[in-house]
């Protein structure tokens, strides 16, 4: 049994609160949020304690922390949990500083923890068996990638202020996901970008839609589109061209029905967004991590993914406010 | 809160059990299996009681049974428990017996029980909205109705001699769903059948092939195909022809990936069998259950539904042996 | 270069009228139709002669003949045909009466001409493809064989008085599939079937929504179903079920695209009857038969298959009237 | 009727000849190509004369020509048509060099004359359906498009030499496509190519892998991917993606039956190439440009339209020089 304790009681540590307990293999022992209210309804609901994270830390049945808590206290959670011996699954990003993100790896490198940046995606089945046929050669050596992640409306203003932008806040999967299925690190990003979907995003210094290319040394080519809007739901698709083939994942739908009618044929919607199509990936990832503390060989995305996808939005950044393409070696 | 019990610990009173534990608003008092092996390890791995029927129908803490036991002990146990006080989940058949089945009707008609029998593909998600949008009228007045089901490969030929049969086991489902989705009772069954997918089933006097077809009164037609193999995975489609379009239930796949390659464009299979494809309806069933005891307007299937899935299923039997269409009503 | 003449200048006259005039290897020489305006209007569109049966008959210039005219004139000019020597390809049916189909069967084979009786769907390319992929052994040995034939809307209840009936009219592109994809002859025929489509069309004594049971005598199982609406275009559905698997032939759609928006999503119609969706089948089969003509080895719908088309209809009349099975050798 | 005459014999020469020859209001007096045994072989075929450009331009009954001759004739064979009074249906592109083809466009805007270079893609039926729901509004104004564009297999390197280059031979169909779609004059190019099919194509000067962002003045987004590689079939795929939802054009496939066994789920490839993908797209350009001719308003894609797009391919040619974002504007 692992123990664990949680950071943050908003949407996403209710997510992994409810994943931990429900798991075979583990307890949650206690949670933490500073929203006394938050903390109090869901530590209500898992029937768990509350503990400062100076108390879990202390806290030698403690085995992890998952970090869920606002995103500019990851990197010193991450330092805290390590340096007190805990292993450590952090929800993305570690930190929207790449400085800061890198002093951070360089601390989490001195200890013998285990820890993870929550890039659900790669826990996706459908991606994950995408990965995976690539991965055993099915379409031969990777040409292309091509990626699509659209979300059904924007967030609020105030949210998308404190996000770090739509490449930090958004994209940041899309590049992950590229180096996951590219097979080989990004060398040059180009990226342009627009405010169409709303002006207020535009007026808080902020992109709703964006299309960014992506070379690697040896040559191959991704394209990632970006919009905050889809209007009928979630749309997260992917694409690899190999030199023997192509690998397609679809959306998932909420169901199999079509209907045939006078006025055409319908069929059910994607998903609506992350919390319907990504429920079996944040399973997945919590098992991952939990198979990985109890000693199985298991692939985790880890803190320098986190920081690889950082760099890449900084870079993105870059190029569309020089309108050139963007070396990966220049944000060092 | 409501508190249950279940009966049997095989294969369904697994996936039950666990639903059970999972669900906010029920609590697993106990469980009884006669084979202590059964009982042993399933009240280990869900920490619950062990108690004979006697014993729960006696404890006035619980508040319904789920009967996952053999057929030949569910119409028993119904009558007991009924008469008991407790509230009634039980999996299909009654029993294999018509008159059995009335005789147990007829008793629990006498009690204020809550009784459902668990035909679980109602609440498939799939077929509900398939269901849901015949309801609302979405294709006019409906005129014929498909339904096809195949297994993925056919069950020991033990379990097939004490299964009553293709059409009591197997098909019983479909004669459900057709009365499901036909909205009006079913007239008339005629049936053929064969032996083609192992001699061994026909030795023991079933088949493991079948076409039915089925009218009612007001002149709309159905149609069943049933095969004990698919080798491909598990075959679940409806088909519902109306007056104004038609409705199509598509098989649930494994993943949503497709690969393109020179040689052909491959997509994932269907889900495997039942407790792949019927995972969410398991836990929907359950949930009806427990929401109708706590006093929420749900419609459940009902003893009715089983009998009269049941007499479906005789009359085909009978179909067959005569090489002609049989009215529902010689069964009575 | 293979001289045709064509009789009978309807819409299906029309179809393959201009198929000659565009074949590579066939001249249209000449056509003919009782009702002059039609005759001279396909004439001169067509830019060939007009000469009368009996010319086309005494003209050593023509090889073959297509019949396209009234249905109750088919087996006259067959043998007239036939006996000039020329080669025939005809519109199903043959005749309405087994008796004189039969009796026109015994007159063409005491000649040396080749025959065919124009299935069209056989020569579909789904469908086509669909056989040829079950005759390569693909999914193992045939067990069962679902038809699903819907059409947009019923034709006038005047066609429908000399038609013959929905079984005789309809269903016989059904019965030819079944044996096309079964591999074997059929062995009874049980039918149901209602109007629930107009009421006109029962007060003409026919029905217009209907579903068959087919059996061979190795315990093959086939089921078709009818009707003469489905509102949202044409339905033309096929699927295979063998030992080793199933192979579908799915409706053929509009065009490609799919719609996306808040209140659903949105793809094509199927094309919206057989003009559109058998356009390619009536090329083709032309072809076949003009090949079959230039000495190429070609299988193509026979007499005989015609005749077998028919006798299945009978028998589902007679299923009909006597709520039974009936075997095909009781049509004999 | 229209009297036509086509100059090249070659492939497309062949397709359009072809065309003409079984279109209503159109004759094929003649065909001209310098290569004497593609010009008789094809005039043979299609049972018309031969003369020389001089000869038809000479020739007051020819109303049109189609030029289907190599690339380095079109601009002249053009300028010459106009100035004879004659109309022009001339292939892409018009010519290699920008200066040249603005120098035609000026003396052809001198004349009367109606011409055409004819992007097959435009009257693809799918894109076609695509674009007419585009500009009915149905996705409200558009944000981004997605163009992707990937033949079977590259040609030889020979081809590839004269070609112009990847962008000016093939990503100019995809220029013209998001014209097309977006609606909106494109204003900056930013372009990623590789070499990963053959490194023959690298040493010819050419790539054979490329990315491309496109965005407009008032900030919407065009990718295109391209590859000379699919190896299943031709793939040829459009998005467009507004502000009340996406439309998506996918593959025309070789026929609809999809087969399901033990080893997976199998459906039929695209289509193969251009020949059988755009076979009704060719039909229908010559519809149009004969539409127009004989008096209908139709839009034609125009000089206009074969300078933009080949203006789009040199500024991608130099984005993936300099490494930047190349402005339209830059190019004049």
């Amino acid at each position: 049994m692992i123990n664990l304790a949680l950071f943050g009681a908003g949407r996403i540590g209710f997510i992994h609160g409810h994943n931990v307990v429900k798991h075979a293999n583990a307890n949650l022992v206690a949670l933490y949020d500073p929203f006394q209210q938050n903390a109090d309804k869901l530590a209500n609901k898992l029937g768990c304690k509350q503990m400062t994270p100076e108390q879990v830390f202390a806290d030698e049945s403690i085995d992890a922390v998952l970090i869920c808590s606002a995103t500019d206290t990851h990197a010193d959670l991450i330092e805290q949990a390590t340096a007190a011996g805990k292993h450590v699954f952090c929800e993305k990003p570690i930190d929207l500083s790449l400085q800061r993100v890198r002093a951070c790896l360089d601390k989490v490198s001195q200890t013998d923890s285990k820890t993870m940046v929550a890039f659900n995606r790669r826990f996706d089945p459908n991606f994950q068996a995408l990965q995976q046929q690539v991965a055993a050669g099915e379409i031969g050596s990777v040409e292309l990638v091509n990626i699509l992640s659209k979300d059904p409306s924007p967030p609020p203003v105030e949210y998308i202020k404190g996000s770090g932008g739509l490449f930090r806040d958004m994209t940041i999967h899309d590049f992950d996901m590229a180096r996951f299925l590219l097979g080989e690190e990004i060398e040059s990003v180009s990226a342009h970008a627009s405010c169409l979907v709303d002006p207020a995003i535009g007026e808080a210094g902020d992109v709703d839609t964006a299309v960014i290319s992506l070379t690697t040394s040896s040559g191959k080519l991704a394209q990632i589109s970006n919009s905050r809007r889809a209007s009928f739901g979630y749309d997260q698709r992917v694409e690899v061209h190999g030199s023997k083939g192509m690998l397609v994942a679809q959306n998932v739908n909420e169901n199999t029905v079509v209907s045939y009618t006078e006025s055409g044929v319908n069929s059910a919607k994607p998903l609506h967004f992350f919390l319907e199509r990504y429920d079996a990936a944040y399973r997945a990832e919590l098992d991952s991590f939990i198979n990985k503390l109890m000693g199985e060989k298991v692939n985790l995305p880890s803190m320098f993914d986190g920081l690889q996808a950082l760099m890449l939005a900084e870079a993105a950044l870059k190029s569309v406010a020089e309108h050139r393409s963007v070396k990966l070696t220049e944000m060092e």
